[in-house]
């Protein structure tokens, strides 16, 4: 099967290609660039040499000759070429937010300060993220005419890690909040001051406080899991980014406030707050085991067992999701930790799993990588 | 004047050497150490060859011979040197949790797991966050026998943070979340598996989530600031410390949930959610307009300006703590963000402050240093 | 076919059973750990959750039982286990320097401090760097009963960055330099000031500037390719390494004089030194190519294409070792950088190359990542 | 006084700013921009905010309106401005490699790509290494009028670390190494790929090797303070930087043939290399005395004691050079190591010293600042 990679130059696509290449079902690449047409992947990116080797050609070239295409491109650019996909009859996998919002135009414009190009592309298309739309994704994909919205990289660990909570009805009625820290590859290949070495490096920065484009998607994903009983709205999120000095891996702490029936007896709070009491250990506990439970089936979601915490450095360069549960001393609020790498279950991981599942391979076909942990 | 620093060769006391050196009003320096007892100070720490010389003496010899005496010991170790120095007379600047809760011995033992070893101590001392304590810090300092209990590196960050929203009753009935990211010198200079480099390098990881000892510090502070009636208890707060790979500096940020009056009209939330609308943007320079009056007299807090955030690298070395104030698109919660390094407004350069206000020196003195943002 | 692991719990251990692991010949392992017996690898390392499991056994365990025995343990404590293999009649890699310098006991008890436990099992070793010895290795592989002495990390780079140069008659009579910078994961697992996050963040340090133990081995690899007629001894080497802030990877700068007739005419130097003249970027292309000639059919040493400088970034997490051949502007030295992943090539990845050679596997089974380089 | 900073929105100049900002003989500042002119420069640098506030003004107005004008700009384009203060009979001290080279017009084209604008300028321009030419700039500066060639932050570390062997006469014929490493800060604040977060974090990698501009620079040096016998070309040097993920520092290990009569005794090389003897430890103290001697009376090179090792972290953010003395085990080949903050004895540090000198000030006020460890 031949595989082709528009904006192979760019971050995603380039890690898109590395999973590509070792992928027990693709036999070929044609690599694609807007911008760096005629160049050779593996001068642009040396570690390829050896590997990986190709002349870039023209996106509609990729899009022409692959039995599937990813692009990973910036917003609203892709569409002409999802377009061909369509009429081949060939799945497109989408790493830009253009398919993550499905018909819903409104929410798109607002936030990405554009119309879509070609709106009804999104009668074909599917939100990319196997956790929740498995099923969608690969009756969609029988017939290979399909586009997948592949998700962001925020927005996947911050659902993957809310889930449980919201599907079975853990979560109270107030504000979910969901801080995270993201590893400076999610800013792209280009450079900038924001991601100028010496400006980012051994700080911590928040950034977009209140009004990052994947706010959006948060939302509309913690609305879709939640219980239908919880109105069209879905529960209120908020979301902090935060750049921190590291390559790679988002790490996500989300607040989600009990609902009564869940909250511990036995806390404390307030200026008489005490470490936590054994009742808040139990339910701490009962609901970890709740969230394993949730998740038995899922292969790249691993809920850590009891006394360990999320970290990005145990996921590296690998397609799996960490989840660790943990309680305040008040017994009130859930507090969940998850990491993942951002360049592979965060973008090119999750593509290929989206491909997997559309060609019915083994889910984990080229993401079989064990994590290093140094 | 001669400043005793008992505990000199951890990275606390060593930072309060190098600020002390400096210092307009200090002549001279007694180095005092319990495992480190005859070593030379600047061959523990080379950077200071040529500027500080000076053979470690035993801490009884720092109490006894010094005009102010600062500890940066572990909790627990520095009573009998604080007792000393109160016979003596002179100020002991504590930077350990020993005397940041007063009487309050039931907090203290519960947190930290050991009784007070002389609690009669709690006559005299004051906790050292200059923004809270001023007066008390200066009154009982006019007559020198004083101890001060220098506050906690995050319940300084988090406390300036939400000071402006408790006093001025901003904050609604919620719980106030406080996520807070800290580099790697708060873990201070003894090797262990949690700061070898490669265990922590190039990730993020939160820790004692849920369960972190700064936890009552900050709980007892908002309830210190908040409005009298806001019950005895304060606000529920919930803290969470994460490790990032950066050596000095801490960000909070912090959600406080508004109350009713001072929510924007105009705010979106949930799958409904859109960028902030011209209501939320006003709203938000109101409440900063408020913070920038609350600090206008404060030396070391700097309310930034519309259209920046604070972040780690642009107090580096410096005392200052910066702090933006920011909303949720749903108009409902205040997130503010406040950066400090860790070693200076955290640790060293705080305690120096509450010696300037103690003496009636400037008290900017010895802390003038301009950070540097690379 | 079982693989046993001896030392796993350290980094060249835990290192090793993650390359084991995805190996295509490998059915199981056997985990073995002096100091942590009975725990579980994945707690230890939490990155292995769900992909590798099992609790440490004894050493004799793992000896006794697998068909092949890596050792990552300290120098000089794996001796016992070796016999056995070696009894057994199973090949050992050994990743100490036990086995590093044949029967030169000399040598070894000089840098090591400790005489060899067994000397006679030097008639059954090999040091077990293919570019150099893949013919014996492989030779005495045959029958399985061999010992591997798995080369160091620095002596791999500096030595596939001269071998070239050495082999070809290039390197002139004067004395070699050898600088090179290292991550910090070379230092191991066991946390020390050295390694300790803030004492080695943000800084670039030498260290054992004139006495690392690396240099004999650095020295009689470069005598061992030296033309015969170079004498017994070798050329003179100085080698010093640096400790950089980075987890892994080994960059080498290797200056070796040329001989006369390698020498480029149209050279400046001194206080009327130029810019290269068009003679000495013809002299480099001539001696890249020669290098690309020596280690043509070699599957892991990439020499990069005129215009690329070797850097770590671009081989990290695969086998490779990349090198760039360069001339200073007076045209009579060479200068050549290596760079390398100091887990893999430097240790683990070596150790199962050499392991591939043994069992006549495909040599780059197991070993086929391609890096990524952010 | 007032200080004129021409090029205070770049790395060197906001430096610059900083550390003038805390000199007690700098009563105003005007600082100036090519290209933010208009700008505040605490909006630029939020690490100013509350300490130093300016508008930035037109360069011209700068070199109009000061009583001595510092000049960060790229080179070649500062040439007006110098002639301005000459005009006016202030110092103009330039931070461009503009006025490294006096009259060697040929070399700066060369390394350089243009010619001088001004050629008569040189008449009262001085290469401004305090420890080697700090006779003349005092003399030239007597009169005012007088341009100063701030050094380059490579040829500084390199140039200290050498000049007490080459002024002593311990240089044999050989040729010199400058092995060196940089922090990412040396590359300015203009966004690149080379200086993207994710290109250089994590990673070691050489650059331009044997073609970098600061190599005629060192050369020149090295020359300059050789006893004159040396003859007119100097020794052979060749130089090498390396990039390294961190913020400041430059790391020097040079390597320097020693002649006949300081070789010792006793050393072993090659395949016979031994730990080093009695004898070269003996006589790599007696060099340390030798350099140590050498820079009695210099305020800001430390000749390290014996055991210490010079590393980037000991002079951060001082105008300190730290060297240490080493010698190989064979006993041929002095090893140095000299440390330094590239952005202050590197550039404004060294700029602020040369300001001093000219003045009569105290040649360390305004860099007093005890370098911090961590």
């Amino acid at each position: 099967m031949i595989a082709g990679v528009i904006g192979a130059a760019g971050y995603a696509g380039a890690e898109t290609v590395r999973l590509l290449s070792g992928h027990p079902e693709i036999d070929a690449l044609i690599l694609a660039s807007v911008s760096f047409e005629g160049e050779r992947i593996e001068h642009i990116y040396p570690n390829f040499l050896g590997k990986i080797s190709a002349a870039l050609v023209k996106p509609e070239d990729a899009a022409a000759g692959a039995d599937v295409v990813f692009a990973a491109l910036p917003h609203g650019v892709g569409e002409p070429y999802a377009r061909t996909a369509l009429e081949r009859g060939i799945p497109f996998i989408d790493l830009s937010a253009d398919y993550r919002f499905d018909d819903d135009e409104a929410v798109f414009t607002a936030w990405y300060g554009k119309p879509y190009m070609f709106p009804e592309l999104r009668k074909w298309s599917v939100y990319g993220l196997p956790e929740l739309n498995r099923d969608r994704i690969r009756k969609l994909g029988l017939g290979k005419k399909v586009i997948i919205g592949n998700p962001g990289c925020y927005p996947t660990g911050a659902s993957l890690g809310a889930f449980p909570a919201l599907a079975k009805g853990l979560a109270g009625p107030g504000t979910i909040i969901v801080d995270s820290a993201s590893g400076v590859t999610g800013g792209g290949r280009e450079p900038s001051r924001s991601f100028h070495y010496p400006e980012c490096a051994d700080s911590t920065a928040p950034y977009k406080v209140g009004c990052h484009r994947h706010t959006p998607e948060i939302n509309r994903n913690f609305a879709a899991m939640s219980a239908s009983g919880a109105g069209a709205s879905g529960p209120a999120v908020i979301f902090t980014p935060h750049l921190v000095p590291m390559n790679r891996g988002i790490l996500s702490t989300i607040y989600i406030p009990l609902t009564g029936s869940w909250q511990s007896t036995g806390g404390t709070s307030g200026a008489a707050v005490r470490p936590p009491s054994k009742e808040i250990e139990e339910k701490k506990g009962e609901i970890r085991d709740l969230y394993a439970d949730f998740y038995r089936d899922e292969p790249f979601v691993r809920v850590l067992p009891p006394g360990f915490i999320a970290a990005t450095n145990r996921v590296r360069f690998s397609n799996f999701c960490d989840i660790s549960v943990h309680l305040d001393p008040g017994g009130t609020t859930l507090i969940v930790v998850s990491a993942l790498d951002n360049m592979i279950k965060g973008a090119a991981g999750q593509a290929v799993q989206n491909m997997n599942i559309i060609f019915g391979f083994n889910e984990a076909a080229g993401l079989q990588a064990v994590p290093a942990s140094f």
